[in-house]
């Protein structure tokens, strides 16, 4: 029996980025980025006017006051995207639109709401109360990103603000890693496929579903391979189907029991143990094996316990075969509603519920902990690790990681 | 100018929930429940063993001891699945795997580590050195979920634990909200469509981009609709395009400045607005208005200005639309890095960076907080929200929402 972290390095030491491929940037929502965008150009690519007003030169504005106005003449009108390069001379202004290039000469842009325009027979004027600042409502060049900066990594996910990133800096094609491919089986003589009716001592395979919500959610691409009954045939035709793709999650069938023969069938068919036993509650029993560079998970029965494996163990090879960083689940404190105690032998994953309240987080231990409790997965949001033996009390503050359901 | 919350509320109302569709399961992860999902058989279905053992009458181990263990006679086996009607009278055990139904008579099943097997010219007994209290190892019927009970609500959204909870009530079909679809369009004489060659005053068109991962995230169908001009024949071209879908987003245009002519459109399309202006900062001059059922955002075109709208604004007509409760984004708190203040007249959207150390959330204000630096949502995480006029210093506790990217 292995420790959790220990585990999790032998699954991340096993994978292997997957080779990239170009997709264009509207289809590349939840793919995880293949190369480093660097950036072309300056952005903004010119000196902007930040606010629609007036371009100016800040120090022809420097006596403006409410009983002496300065005025300027006005010489024209800038519109954003025009190509026209404007020059603005002292005791001129331009009109200008927010995002326009501003006029050479000027470095000010004063708002709307803070002159007054008259039209004379010598044209256009407008009056300024108080003076402006050099940079005063301008977007510099080169302000929000330079030339040559690496803006984006590889490895990272496109979520919707690398999307627009991603845009900003002019890609319409952009290189993302290949989807793992993973398959999902069930097994179990007990289980029938939802829809079906049930009598007598019949469940459902719920794992099986749960794994590919669990498989889209992380970026892989699942496929269900059905449910294998308990005997040696019927495993070693799904496995071997299962064997087809980068990753292999089996539910079910790998505690100790006479009838659970998963584990026997993978030696069979070359899938080198890694581990099989984590020191962890629930979700011992899980395997971890490999043929070639491809991967197999048995995980157990038990909804939480599959559940769970799948996340503190299943992310981390979808996550290696992405480029991804090592998963790290987001990490929030609060302060603990009730006492816990693991008096177990192994490190315990307690489901809690988070809330925030008068600006605090509160966490409340979920009632029932036990492994075939699928509620208690659907009910919380977040996960307290607690290594064996350790007791934390009701009102510390402790770290819980969010479940990324 | 009406307040955020205000304009949340606006939105919300003039929201109707989409109706239903029914999809295989296998195809519902995303998607938002359109009905309420009731039990219908306790679960677990029967009492069932829990770990790999024997059944056993629990009052037959009452005086069993390391130097007088009790010997049971084992009179069959019970695979999960088994359809047999098995029976246990005293003095005897049964075999029992994971899973398996519990024979009458049965009320605990003891773990193959606690007890000692002999064949003998009698058949299989068992030695257990220890009582064995009733229930242990057992999972008794509906101990997870009974009969009857309300499992998942109707606007919930379908993640893995729920999509789990689907299967395991033995869904195979199941309906969900229509999504809304959902068009965007930019407009702006100064964009270009990301992967053209740019020059001069021109910049990529980042905004349709973003909106269409944040439609993506929030559960509806995006449609680019491309870029508009900034000339009426254009905008009505586009905006009539747009008013056949749920929602209309159009980026950029509803500022004060002479050539923003989108509202103006907007109403001679009979678009009825609902307000125009929000204090909030960025992201002030944002439009909305309604068409019968449809309902059109006007937001700002600085990427972050739009970005953050989306957020605080569409979030709501979407989550409407599909019937959720009232987005309520996951909040943290935290001790504050840094001093802030909020100097302005509007309530203000503050980019924060939140990471756990040592059992303590920190929050850090991103340095450069211009609507125009798209790089303020790219690296940060979370949104400390500030009323107008207020302070926050360093090393106080604060509330943050995180970003949901």
């Amino acid at each position: 029996m292995i420790s959790l972290k220990k585990a999790q390095e032998l699954v991340w030491k096993n994978t292997h980025r997957l080779p990239g491929t170009l997709v264009r940037i509207e289809q590349a929502f939840g793919r995880t980025l293949s190369e480093d965008i660097k950036v072309r150009f300056d952005t903004p690519p010119f000196d902007r006017a930040a606010m629609d007003g007036y371009a100016v030169r800040a120090k022809d504005t420097a006596s403006a006051h409410w009983s002496k106005p300065v005025i300027l003449q006005v010489t024209g009108d800038i519109q954003a995207g025009q190509k026209k390069q404007w020059k603005l001379l002292p005791g001129q202004a331009i009109s200008i639109m927010t995002g326009a290039c501003l006029p050479a000469g000027a470095d000010a842009v004063v708002m709307l709401e803070k002159i007054k325009v008259t039209e004379t027979g010598r044209g256009r004027k407008i009056q300024i109360f108080q003076p402006v600042l050099s940079g005063e409502n301008v977007s510099f060049r080169g302000e929000d990103l330079h030339q040559g900066q690496t803006v984006l990594k590889k490895g990272q996910v496109v979520n919707s603000a690398v999307l627009a990133m991603l845009a900003y800096t002019g890609k319409a094609w952009v290189k993302v890693v290949r989807k793992p491919e993973v398959a999902i089986m069930a097994t179990g003589d007990e289980l029938k496929k939802p829809g079906n009716r049930i009598t007598g001592s019949y469940i459902y395979d719920a794992n099986s579903y749960g794994l590919l919500g669990q498989v889209l959610k992380s970026g892989g691409n699942p496929h269900l391979l059905g449910i294998a009954r308990d005997n040696i045939s019927d495993l070693s035709h799904l496995i071997k189907r299962g064997l087809n793709y980068d990753i292999l999650l089996i539910s079910g069938g790998v505690s100790e029991g006479k009838y659970d023969l998963v584990v026997k069938v993978l030696r069979t068919l070359k899938v080198k143990p890694v581990f099989w036993k984590v020191a962890i509650k629930p979700g011992k029993p899980v395997f971890f094996g490999c043929r070639g560079k491809k991967l197999v998970f048995g995980l157990p029965g038990y909804p939480v316990s599959s559940y769970l494996n799948f996340e503190v163990l299943v992310r981390w090879a979808i996550a290696g075969f992405l480029g991804q960083p090592r998963p790290e689940p987001v990490a929030v404190t609060g302060i603990l509603m009730q006492d816990v105690e693991n008096a177990g032998d192994r490190e315990a994953l307690i489901r809690v519920c988070v809330t925030a309240e008068n600006e605090e987080n509160l966490i409340f231990p979920y009632p029932r902990q036990k492994s075939g409790i699928l509620s208690s997965i659907v009910e919380t949001n977040g996960l307290l690790c607690l290594e064996k033996g350790a007791q934390v009390h009701k009102g510390e503050r402790v770290t819980v990681q969010l479940l990324n359901k």
